[in-house]
Parts: C-alpha cells; sequence; structure tokens
C-alpha cells in the first residue's frame, strides 16, 4: 500500500499563496518514492491579491484559498476540513507567504497568530496519531501555532526576527542550512528552510527531496 | 557561461495557462544543469478564467497572461516582445492549455489557429539561429503553427485528433511514448509528451527532463 501524504497548500503563488516551485517539488518527491498525495486547502478567501509582476497588492480583487491551490493539484483537491487524519500516514506543508497570510496569519500578528481552525485540527490530529509532520519554508510558523506548548523543535532558516517570533510561541528554534532538515524526533517534525533561504531553484529542491524522504521513512 | 535558455509561459494552471507541473519541472531540470532560465510570456488576456476546482470558466473574470506567469516566475518574468534571440541560446515552452488557449487560438481553431505574434517572432528567430526549440504537451502546436511550412518532426503524444491537426498544419507527427522525446536533429526541435500522456507528476518529469537534457546538448 502507498503512504498516503496530506498536502497543504495555500494557494498558488509565493506573494499571496503556496510558494509554487516548493509545492511542486513535494509533490514530484513524494510520486518519485511511491507516495501518494492527499492534497487539501482551506476554503477561505486569501488574506489578498497579490500582483507577482508588480509585487503590489491588486486592490479590489478576491480569491478563494482552495480554488486557486486546486490549480497545483491540477483539480484533484479537497477541503482540508473534508480530510481525516485517519486516511493519512503523514502531512506536509509547503511555505510561501500564503502559510503566514491564509493557514495562519502570522504575516499580520506575528506571535500572536491564529491558525486556520481546519488546518490547525488536521495537524493536531495527524500529529496526536503519532504520524510525523513535515514544514519548509516560513510554514514551521503554522507548526508553531499549533504545537507551541509542546516546545517543538523546528528551523525558519537564519532569519532572527522571524526564529525570534517562532520561540515566543513556543518552539526551539535551531538555525539550518538550505540543503538540510531540522529534525524533532520525538515529535516526529521535519522542516528545511526551502525558499526562506534559497537563491535558486535546485537549493530549495535539495532541502525539501530531504524533507520529504525522512517524513516518508518515518510514516 | 551558463546557457540561457527562454522559457515561454502561458499563465498559470493546467486549463487557462501553464502546466504548472510542467513548467516548475522545467525550470528545476535547467538549473540543476546549470543553465539560466530567461522566463517570459506574452502581455495580454487570457481567453479565459477556469475554477480549478469545479472545472468550470469564471465567467467575468479576467486575468492576465505575464501577470499569471509571474506566479511561477515569482516575479522574475519580462514581456515575451523584450527577449531577443540574440540573448539566448534556446528555447522551451512548457505546456497546458494556455499554451493552445493564450500562445495561439489552436484549441478553439485547430489547423487554422494563429500564434500570439510575440511568441512566433521569438520562435521564429531562435531558430532561424540555428537554435534548438523544445515545447511539451500540447505546446507542440505552436511550433506547427510557426514553423509548419519546414514540416517540423513531433509529438504531441499520440491522440489522432490533435496529431492530425498538427499533420494539416504541415508537421510530420510521430506518436511517442511518456517517457520519451521526439527528435527532428535537423530542425533541432524537441518534442515530449508530458501531461497529453503522464498519468502522475512523475512520468510527465521524465520526458520533460530528457527534453531538457536534450535541448542543452544541441544549445
Amino acid at each position: 500500500m502507498a503512504k498516503r501524504i496530506a498536502v497543504v497548500l495555500s494557494g498558488c503563488g509565493v506573494y499571496d499563496g503556496a510558494e509554487i516551485h516548493e509545492a511542486v517539488i513535494t509533490l514530484l518527491a513524494l510520486d518519485r518514492r511511491g507516495a501518494e498525495a492527499v492534497i487539501c486547502a482551506p476554503d477561505v478567501d486569501q488574506m489578498h491579491v497579490v500582483n507577482h509582476l508588480t509585487g503590489q497588492v491588486a486592490e479590489g480583487e478576491k480569491r478563494n484559498v482552495l480554488v486557486e491551490s486546486a490549480r497545483i493539484a491540477r483539480g484533484k483537491i479537497q477541503d482540508v476540513k473534508q480530510v481525516e487524519a485517519d486516511q493519512v500516514d503523514g502531512l506536509i506543508l509547503p511555505g510561501g507567504f500564503g502559510a503566514a497570510k491564509n493557514l495562519c496569519d502570522f504575516a499580520v500578528k506575528g506571535k500572536d497568530c491564529q491558525v486556520d481552525s481546519g488546518v490547525a485540527r488536521l495537524v493536531r490530529e495527524v500529529h496526536a496519531q503519532g504520524k510525523p509532520v513535515a514544514a519548509v519554508c516560513i510554514a514551521p510558523a503554522v507548526l508553531a501555532g499549533v504545537l507551541g506548548a509542546e516546545s517543538p523543535r523546528l528551523t525558519i532558516g537564519n532569519d532572527a526576527a522571524t526564529a525570534a517570533a517562532l520561540t515566543a510561541m513556543g518552539a526551539r528554534h535551531v538555525d539550518c542550512a538550505v540543503d538540510a532538515t531540522t529534525i524533532d524526533s520525538e515529535g516526529k517534525l521535519i522542516t528545511s528552510p526551502a525558499y526562506m533561504l534559497a537563491g535558486r531553484i535546485s537549493e530549495a529542491a535539495e532541502g525539501i527531496e530531504k524533507a520529504v524522504a525522512e517524513l516518508l521513512a518515518m510514516a
């Protein structure tokens, strides 16, 4: 039986949604290792829409996180509320600002952020069942938001201000190189900096591919 | 000096733009082989916007091909009109319906399609300079539209109706397996079926990675 891994997306585009390279590299790494991706996203509006050509907010535009995430999933996606921890062997959160704007409001509220209830419920339940959870780029902020009380060991690379916010949420932050992962063996948490540090796509891929390999080894 | 390869995108999402997996796999394969991607797209409105969750056209919505392609490019993109053949060593067109809806109107007009003037100009000039041009999935329709008079040898997989339309445009169609490429050595054209045949992302990746390797070998 193929291992089934929940892949939680946050839109489609680095500035207002899921980082597309990270999401696709995750899906490719899972498929190449024989695992099945159970792609999901919250059915909520994005915090905002960013024009990725100009970097400016597109005033008045609205997009839905689940609908935009469906672009990366080629339509094979479900509302995160419909995914049960029983149905999967592990979970991974690709990054992108969407993880900090749509899955939680870390981008606005920092250490005082709230995590989307559906995402928080799935992460908590998968973790409670002793299954591994991975997060890359800024997505470890979601783990800190949900599991901060357990002092999770994780990384978002080496940005001091971001690391301090995660520490304030209860996490034990560890600086980590772009091509490496940080493991919390007890909590079965795997994190990697990806585009928090990567200057090119192949750098992001190295850490993500390691994270996926470790996730599947623990699943 | 790194080889510079123009990557022509057609939006962001398989049903109305560039196929995201194909585009990212192309960018990763180029970077892993030390080449530099010169990402570009036409600055035109998409034919339409498709809700990728429902598969239905989102009536009344408008999106720009260059702006949406910028999501895949993380903002590092330019109008195809600004790219000169002199600046690159080769060109590749990922697929997705956008190639047949936004780069040309093959999806609507079949063999009578017109190719976007900026895309046609760049493909024609790169080809005229003896540099290699690759296209995957449905994007070989663009090559047939621009270079049909030269009887290019190419593949879109094995769909008989699509192959017949390309043949009517002057191409010599060759059936091709998902993990293989079709080469026109004289014309330096490389094509691979990708999601015209792929049932999973790793299958699409196999053919695309081969196409990129062959493109760079000829560049």
